[in-house]
């Protein structure tokens, strides 16, 4: 037979890094196109001591049914944690365990628009985050970005030009591709702006806690007095990817209503790695565990760096991360971005990913492309980086 | 500030059974209201040394992120298991792990329809499903049940004079709420009419390996010629509901599209739980396993059940289940039945569902209730069966 599909749906493509990403299963290929974060970064040990005990001691709370808002001891700690680190405002927020951030971006965004209203977002911008959005069939509208984050101008404008502009969307943190950080002061600009034509921002922070160089930032969640910020965050990156646990500090009338498209979506995320979470949470001395992640992630971008500074052509810019997992490399304009990126993985056996995989239009033109360094081993980033340098000075040079 | 919700979700109410679960939080009362596994169904043991070997010996696979269809083993573990069962045709059909049944729902529907297309289901009808559906602006359309499923004159009518028919959502085996099971000549009259005015069936089958008494009956799926069947069932009831572990076996085009939805919506299934789900069901004597449950669930049944026969006001009827959590009770046209539910929980300390919950309009007048045996222990069974049958007497004789 002959299969309709929805109008939400029917256009939407899987990830072009997933295409990607096939290729990287010939042993030959060194990738630098994933996401994930370093093994080694993973509490292995701690995680086994806290589920053997929580099977042997209370398996019904790890394999039962549970609530659709979360853990409640979980739910609890992040609500002091937040608190802590000014996301999470007492007096109007309220908090939801997600199956992951993903989660919280998607059920945001079903909450809030419906097809047609406007979303705007950074240009280029987390792959994941956009088919989400365009998963609703809104309006979705990209905003060039400066290197302190998101221009003000172009966002102004297209708050002022496009029809019911109802979130804005932002990681200002380690940009997914960018690697950028959004400055203290655009960050209140944006704020601003969200006041002034009321809109809601949906920040996105996978990465906060992983930051090996600089200053921390306030969030805008921090900078939140009108109820207007939706606060996303996970544990994927922080104790495992696996887990698919994740939470979102926002409005308790927002929380409310992501509760219920939860309940209908997932019932509630698998409580066992909640479970886990939390008592790893409360029990760890976190800053010596995020302490511990940074000195891997800061190792891993000063290796990658230092075939950009010393061995790449220097045709190419780059910026230079101080927390994430990405860095963003950007070709001159005569050269075309797409045909260096399939060079690359065809000659040169290394797997990058284009940016036009993070526009808005995938027809765009872009210069850019993203690598990772969380992912390769060391061996693998020297390896692959030696050869990359080798290929861009062959080209470029 | 004030939120404007989207219109798919603004009319959206959280489950009524949340809401009457809250009044089991009184110790003093005893909840038929529930629908979780009994606790002695989860293989507790055998999960927490599944899990200690996993964790010890290939703690990355559980740790780490993993494939949006679902970790390979298991699905072909299924696409076997299932096509053993004919409810997989490897000629067309492709299979994908879900966060539980509730996904399987919630994704088909997001898949095919657009709002305002037609969703036909049995009335009444698990509210989790109704919600999902309702979550997507759909127009939602219940069609009554005879004692053996759906009633094929009132379906073929809804299909002829309801706008764009896409989905007909079934549940044949142990129906939520009402515990009945559609006979086989039935299954195949909804087949053809499905070929005839080419809609899709969704086929959800969490109950199936449930029967306890009376012969299986094939799945509409193993009917299924034309690729017209989405079946969806989950170990939420075999293994563990805290897992959040399901699967949908569909044609490969909506499988596909399927997959591209949940890559938005939370990337992968917690991969920890799919990992044990598949060497639990590798390695377990199925059977054996099945049998167990069936007994567990067979004995609360029948001490229900024998409550019912033997101390309940002979007004009121029932449908004795052959498999599945539940039994559907039916007070006398004269009986209130909100009054009842209202009184069995303030004054009796009982809570049963009301079966208006599970009407797609909440105000339609129900006689019915919903009562669970899977959660309560025996004695609370007990106990309560005999509260409930003085109830009955009291008010209806």
């Amino acid at each position: 037979m002959e299969y309709k599909f929805s109008d939400k749906v029917s256009g939407l493509q899987a990830s072009a890094i997933r295409e990607i990403l096939k290729f990287t299963s010939d042993p030959d290929v060194i990738s630098f196109a994933a996401g994930n974060p370093a093994p080694e970064a993973f509490p292995k040990e701690q995680i086994a001591e806290i589920s053997a005990e929580l099977l042997r001691d209370d398996p019904i709370l790890a394999l039962q049914y549970n609530v659709t808002e979360g853990y409640t001891p979980l739910r609890d700690f992040l609500k002091n944690w937040l608190k802590d680190k000014n996301c999470f405002h007492p007096e109007f927020d309220d908090l939801i365990i997600t199956s992951g951030g993903q989660q919280a971006n998607e059920l945001s965004c079903k909450v809030l628009l419906n097809e047609g209203d406007t979303l705007i977002c950074e240009s280029p911008c987390f792959i994941g985050s956009l088919n989400a959005f365009r998963s609703y069939n809104v309006n979705l509208v990209g905003v060039e970005m400066d290197e302190d984050g998101i221009n003000l101008e172009k966002l102004e404008n297209a708050v002022k030009t496009q029809p019911n502009v109802k979130i804005l969307y932002l990681i200002p943190n380690f940009q997914n591709p960018t690697g950028r950080t959004m400055s203290l002061e655009k960050r209140k600009a944006v704020y601003e702006l969200a006041c002034r034509y009321d809109f809601i921002i949906l920040e996105d922070d996978p990465y906060g806690e992983l930051r090996f160089s600089g200053e921390n930032i306030p969030s805008i969640k921090s900078l939140d007095t009108e109820g207007r910020v939706i606060y996303s965050s996970t544990f994927s990156k922080l104790i495992s990817s696996g887990f698919r646990t994740g939470f979102v500090s926002a409005p308790a009338p927002i929380i409310q209503k992501i509760v219920v498209c939860k309940q209908v979506s997932d019932v509630h995320s698998n409580i066992w790695a909640q479970v886990v979470s939390y008592r790893f949470m409360s029990t760890v001395d976190k800053e010596a565990h995020f302490n511990s992640l940074r000195a891997i992630y800061k190792k891993k971008s000063d290796l990658m760096c230092s075939y950009i500074d010393n061995e790449f052509s220097k045709k190419i810019s780059y910026v230079r991360p101080e927390g994430g997992l990405f860095v963003w490399c950007t070709l001159p304009d005569n050269c075309n971005m797409n045909d260096f990126c399939k060079k690359a993985i065809q000659e040169y056996k290394i797997a990058v990913v284009p940016g036009n995989s993070f526009s808005i239009d995938e027809n765009e033109t872009s210069h850019s492309f993203r690598l990772n360094y969380s992912t390769p081993t060391d061996e693998q980033i020297k390896k692959g980086m030696e050869t990359l340098s080798r290929m861009t000075r062959e080209i470029l040079d």
